[in-house]
């Protein structure tokens, strides 16, 4: 989770105007992840709900619910029921990837198997959607069921668009809406949304949602390339783990839009079919440096960010609005 | 799927006499089943959803409402909410159980893969989800969102307590009621509440569906066995699945409560350790006949229909009240 690391700044000063809230939702997640009958449960999702994440997810429902003037205490369901449902995909990615490590620790499908992994996700989803109905708000209720309907036609999208070089930039962009902006947007849409603002205001919530997850996840697939520079980046994260893992990324579909016939052999034979060696993942970030498309991956991931901001002028001034526009300036900033 | 065979005919009445609403619920189940961005979607899940079930969950929801008076149409989302929730619950249980059989069919991680079954499982949740939002009514949603809940606790509980022969008939109730009572309640509950019925209206039905789904649970663990005389049934069941998979079911728990030290040693060894031999599943079911367990699990079973068929006494006099009654009989007529 490089980029959850990389926008740890102003994340940090939004935890603290956050304290109290982060308090009560990190105190309802531990009771709602208890299972009377199946102490499986809190074993797998202590280990993954404990293990630092930062909570980004939450805090945006927090955020846009308090930037909004809401005095209730529903934000508090909504935001442990966000990260509920972001650990659940985590869990469920895990098995997917078939990943060993997260956030530098085994996964849960390591640890246990991949079964505990399918049913306790299952159990998280459960959990989610008893905690949103809990507040009573049929509208908020939409925004979170079509945000999970998003994320899981996402990821069956990734998975069969995964080392298919013909993948469009249109379906990448619906892959990550799913994967990651289409909870962004929902968790500070919901905000605004139980502060009962106008129209226009949980609009552009919910914009600046949605070009905030754009960007990160952007930013995410670009700095696995090592940035637009194409090197590895100061936090140790390896380059090239998309490539081996044949997964088509903005960089790499720019690229193959632009191949030659010569170069698009080289993406049918290193992604499409899998043959890598020696000297590949070189040649890859060679002719990604050559169409620009590192550069043309950070310009877009910025065009969000910018979309994201703009949003921002509708709601009402407060010193939250301006962490959430130092929290997407963050985001783009290490890339340029 | 034994016991969906085995209730077939009064099933058939209640098909006939909810014709117009299942041909709405298959309706929505294709429609809602489509995904314009993921192809996979229909094709994983047409496989399942066509593939033969008898839609007992969805006509318990459609049985419940216009038993109840309903003249709405909100009960055909219901049904088709219901009917979702179990789909997925197939998928991943597939996963879990590594099946390569169900209905006489391959399984979707088969005929596709592990991760398609889990993503495309959890995209048939969220659809659950969307749909059950649609009618706008928040104790239906309560219902139902506890209802996964409890589903997913016992899918959890089933795995940890799996091959461990300290199982308690507790933790089975448990284990059954999350993997078959709690979503026939729940499909019951749903369909007088829309109905607006008053409070003992509902209750009743949720106690049929209570009783119907242990039972059938009960006596499809008992048809495992053979039945009663413990022999193949005349449907063709394998004997002795849950045995050699290590399932501990009813009659197992109840014949090692039982057990003698040798006959403990037995299921340690059976069971527990999973070192199985010729003539073990004779000697498991010797033992079973020893202890009376298998009769044993027909009573408890029983018990739960009469339970269910009591509560009807407490619904509205309709032709469909009477359906309901013989789909009980039906349930356990086969084990006695």
């Amino acid at each position: 989770m490089s980029l959850d690391t990389a926008i740890a700044k102003p994340h940090d000063r939004l935890r603290e105007i956050l304290s109290d809230d982060l308090e009560q939702v990190n105190r309802l997640i531990r009771d709602r992840m208890a299972s009377r009958h199946a102490p499986r449960i809190p074993e797998v999702t202590a280990h993954l709900v404990e293990a630092g994440g930062k909570r980004i997810r939450p805090i945006l429902t927090l955020a846009s619910a308090r930037l909004c003037g809401y005095a209730g205490d529903d934000h508090v369901k909504l935001a442990a029921t966000v990260e509920f449902i972001h650990t659940a995909t985590l869990l469920h990615d895990d098995v997917v990837d078939e990943s060993g490590q997260r956030r530098g620790r085994p996964t849960a499908n390591l640890l246990w198997d991949n079964k505990s992994s399918v049913l306790v996700g299952d159990y998280l989803f459960a959990r989610a959607f008893q905690l949103m109905v809990e507040p009573g708000n049929l509208r908020v209720l939409s925004i979170l069921s079509n945000a999970a309907a998003t994320i899981a036609e996402g990821e069956v999208l990734q998975l069969t668009a995964a080392t298919n070089i013909e993948t469009t930039e249109a379906t990448y962009l619906q892959v990550i809406r799913g994967k990651t902006a289409a909870l962004f947007e929902a968790a500070c849409e919901v905000g605004g949304m139980i502060a009962r603002r106008d129209e226009a205001v949980v609009r552009a919530l919910a914009i600046y949602g949605d070009g905030l997850g754009m960007a990160f996840q952007m930013a995410d697939d670009l700095l696995d390339w090592g940035g637009v520079s194409g090197e590895a980046d100061a936090i140790g994260k390896n380059i090239g783990d998309d490539f081996r893992e044949r997964k088509l990324t903005l960089p790499v579909i720019r690229a193959i839009a632009a191949a030659d016939a010569t170069e698009r052999a080289f993406w049918a034979r290193t992604i499409g079919k899998g043959q890598q060696g020696d000297g590949d993942l070189g040649e890859a970030l060679r002719l990604l440096r050559a169409h620009d498309t590192l550069a043309q991956t950070r310009d877009a991931a910025n065009a969000h960010i910018a979309s994201a901001k703009a949003a921002l002028a509708a709601l009402p001034d407060h010193p939250i609005r301006e962490m959430l526009a130092d929290l997407a300036d963050y985001v783009v900033e290490r890339l340029n």
